[in-house]
């Protein structure tokens, strides 16, 4: 059992969307005083950091809602029912940018937001690339930018690129090409 | 205007609570087509990386009810309204780890979940830090840890380090490692 653990009395599912479940739960703290909780319930999603033979960088150029702007993502999407991660890593990279791959390998999973959310991400490292085409959903937008490594770099200090897992996938392959040399 | 940006047709506040808002819209795609959008408003927050005299990274164990478990995070906290975010991660060190430092330096922002949230994160590296005592809000348990970066690593392995900002603190220390030798 945890020290710090909050016992749930009571929880209520406030909202049960298409992507996102929300839960409020009144909680008893470690001191036995009264709290409540928010939790954003999210089904998981898959990243894969991918580079052609020339060393640049896959990324997926798309309009994000909550931002209310494009961002520069590496290729990514949410888990579908029963679907194990891996399949979904390579399914979402095929979709999305028409590439196949010979292998992909876990690198790392993490929670994207555990203050307020499970979403749980697992990041894949896509090898063996074959280019193909892209074949979206008919209600996706989205364009491949393939850039080099400093490129890259440059978009995260000018926010083209601006979420966690694609500043984490520069900066995991800033540390390989370290490591190489 | 971007190419591929959703135009929202209408907008409706599901639930406003203490830390997120839930936002449902109503949105027209750059096609015509029409879709929704389940939207996780949050007031954005801040971490701090930080290494003590002797190289071990800072970290707090704590429990989070999303995953329903103890994980061990670099100090962060969410913005308050109207704090500016270099103060913010100042003042989230010091309550929760007892350090001040001498310094704070702007890292990166990213968005932790740009598909349903528009949570911005903002990390600093804190230096020339000075121990004191921790002075938590009482309804905050918290335990205070400091490794070795060779033992973060392990304990990404083994989940005991399982979100993304401390994922990608760890790396980035890697890298610091690596540049300086």
């Amino acid at each position: 059992m945890s020290q710090f653990e909050e016992k749930t009395v009571s929880s209520k599912t406030i909202f049960n969307g298409r992507i996102v479940q929300l839960v409020v739960e009144d909680v008893e703290l470690p001191n036995g005083s009264k709290s409540k909780r928010e939790i954003v319930k999210h089904p998981g999603a898959v990243a894969v950091i991918a580079q052609t033979d020339d060393q640049k960088v896959i990324l997926v150029r798309q309009y994000r809602k909550p931002l209310e702007k494009e961002i520069y993502e590496i290729p990514a999407g949410k888990l579908e029912p029963g679907e194990e991660p891996e399949s979904s890593a390579i399914r979402e990279m095929e979709e999305e940018t028409g590439y196949t791959c010979g292998s992909v390998q876990h690198l790392v999973s993490f929670y994207t937001s555990p203050g307020f959310s499970d979403e749980l991400l697992h990041v894949y490292v896509a090898t063996d690339l074959v280019k193909g085409q892209p074949h979206l959903d008919e209600d996706e937008f989205l364009e491949i930018e393939e850039v080099e490594l400093n490129e890259a770099l440059q978009m995260i200090q000018d926010h083209r690129i601006y979420d966690a897992k694609t500043v984490y996938a520069i900066q995991y392959l800033q540390l390989i090409q370290l490591t190489q040399k």
